[in-house]
């Protein structure tokens, strides 16, 4: 069924939350007006300030989305939460029950959540994050909380593609190594200890700073991350971080670093739904005869994978 | 520096270790040679019998992998194994530690053991594994072991490349549910439930056998996945790991699903191989002024990233 594009983006525009609703079910599901409504959103996209949280299960990542949205709240600004799972291959059933927490913001009409789940293939939100960012920001969120759930590879490139990344951490978790390991510590612009009334937050910010002295080495221009200690659940530290995020905005505007990151995650959107395209082109011809007998020929031992990905790519990028 | 490439295959051919070890090099650092070597490897492969080994941290993955090692030598079997870590997006320090408790079979001419980080960019593994299984399965492996490390969609992807998936769980670690998640079910021909001398083990059995009884209904003809209980550290249990292989590899052979997985599994390594050809093409435009034009532009709001990603397809394949 055709949606009234225009309309829905002017309705999004006035704040209504279920033409937003709407708008990012039409991202999310890949609707053939998909690309309608990404060039009616662009004029006005690119005013929001994207905000990445990230962290290991059990570091209290939803609690500390939810202080900053209070937080931000009350300086009057306007939020979007959007909670992705790029752990689950399969989408829908996300573990996103801790979600009730985000309860207490579900009335106010200046904030938007929204959970994600992938859409079943490598790359699926790391396409679709993006889109419904574009949608949160047209909206006229001043500020959009991109939180991912679970860990590992994707969380990482969802996390980088925000304005600010913050990587949340929590005393006794062997998150150092957990961070190294993830490669976190070269994305975190921003770095919170939460819990920080149990043992260890000390030792676990001494580590922390240990560990981003170790890191590569930095030119004397560079950002050099901030640490902030936490107790989301009891709201503590949260202005804290909030004000670590308007230092690190606020460095990034002046030194113009803000729009080359924008740039480069735009060039990165881009290649990234152009390599979507072709991987459905490839796609396509599953059904076809010449992907069968190629697979055939494989398995005979009769041809290597590489020639025949080369027949694959000829077909599609000559067959037009 | 080139290799001489048949002289090199030749000798894997001949069971030496280092010829082995340098062809998967070849093949995972992405040699310029690497087309060389797959070509000469086509004519050998496809005689071994690949086996997936998947499970949670803590379910004992490694030392199920060096008993199955163990049982397979003892029928006289060469068996090649490949630990693969899909969760870290940087390659070189895996946490592959735990490979010492597999050092009783260092020195056994009949194994060859190899671990395997991504490339640090996604699908960099669901890549490089099959052709890294295609060497050991051309050096005259008759099992090759794919052990995965670490949990998510990769490991899914890469343990459902294998002839038979084995899925490892442990009781009390509410592995049905985390199973459930992963589509891990779903993947799973044999299931394993190590340290069955433990608490819970039956119950773990018992939830297993209701999970899969649960799932998209079966066809009579298809497969009942079986399972097994082991205590591996003791290699209880694992002669019978060994026959319920052999008895999923009989049932596939007996029907012919083991050539149609086969097939399968090719067709998605030609897929693969094309979008990563493809995917590197769009990469060769990042120095490239059209790309940077186009990413200002999204920026600036006057082009959205559909019509921008169109631009970038048709430079790639309209330019050849």
């Amino acid at each position: 069924m055709a949606v009234d594009v225009p309309d829905l983006v002017s309705r999004a525009r006035q704040g209504q939350p279920r033409a937003v609703a709407r708008l990012i079910s039409l991202v999310e599901g890949a609707s053939p007006q998909l690309r309608e409504v990404m060039a009616a959103l662009a004029p006005y996209s690119g005013r929001a300030y994207v905000v990445g949280l990230t962290g290991s299960p059990g570091v209290g990542k939803s609690t500390s989305t939810s202080a900053l949205v209070s937080a931000y709240r009350r300086a009057g600004r306007r939020v979007g939460v959007l909670a992705v799972d790029p752990s689950s291959p399969f989408s829908g059933g996300a573990l996103l029950g801790d979600r009730v927490r985000m309860g207490e913001h579900a009335s106010d009409p200046g904030v938007y959540i929204r959970s994600m789940a992938t859409r079943g293939h490598l790359g699926g939100l790391a396409w679709a994050a993006p889109q419904a960012v574009r949608v949160l920001d047209a909206a006229g969120c001043d500020v959009v909380l991109v939180e991912t759930v679970g860990v590992g590879q994707s969380e990482v490139e969802i996390a980088s593609q925000a304005d600010t990344s913050v990587v949340l951490l929590a005393p006794g978790m062997g998150d150092g190594i957990q961070a190294a390991k993830a490669g976190i510590l070269e994305i975190g612009d921003v770095f919170v200890v939460n819990k920080a009334d149990r043992d260890g937050a000390d030792a676990t910010v001494r580590e922390l700073n240990h560990m981003l002295g170790l890191g590569e080495s930095r030119s004397p221009g560079d950002w050099r991350p901030s640490i902030v200690k936490t107790v989301a659940s009891r709201g503590e530290g949260v202005d804290e971080v909030v004000e670590a995020l308007e230092k690190h905005r606020a460095w990034m505007e002046e030194r113009g670093v803000l729009t080359e990151r924008r740039r480069r995650r735009a060039a990165h959107e881009v290649e990234t739904i152009a390599v979507t395209a072709l991987r459905e082109r490839i796609g396509d011809l599953r059904g076809d005869q010449r992907l069968g007998v190629l697979a055939e020929r494989i398995v005979a031992g009769t041809l290597d994978p590489y020639a025949a990905a080369d027949e694959l790519v000829a077909a599609v990028t000559e067959d037009r």
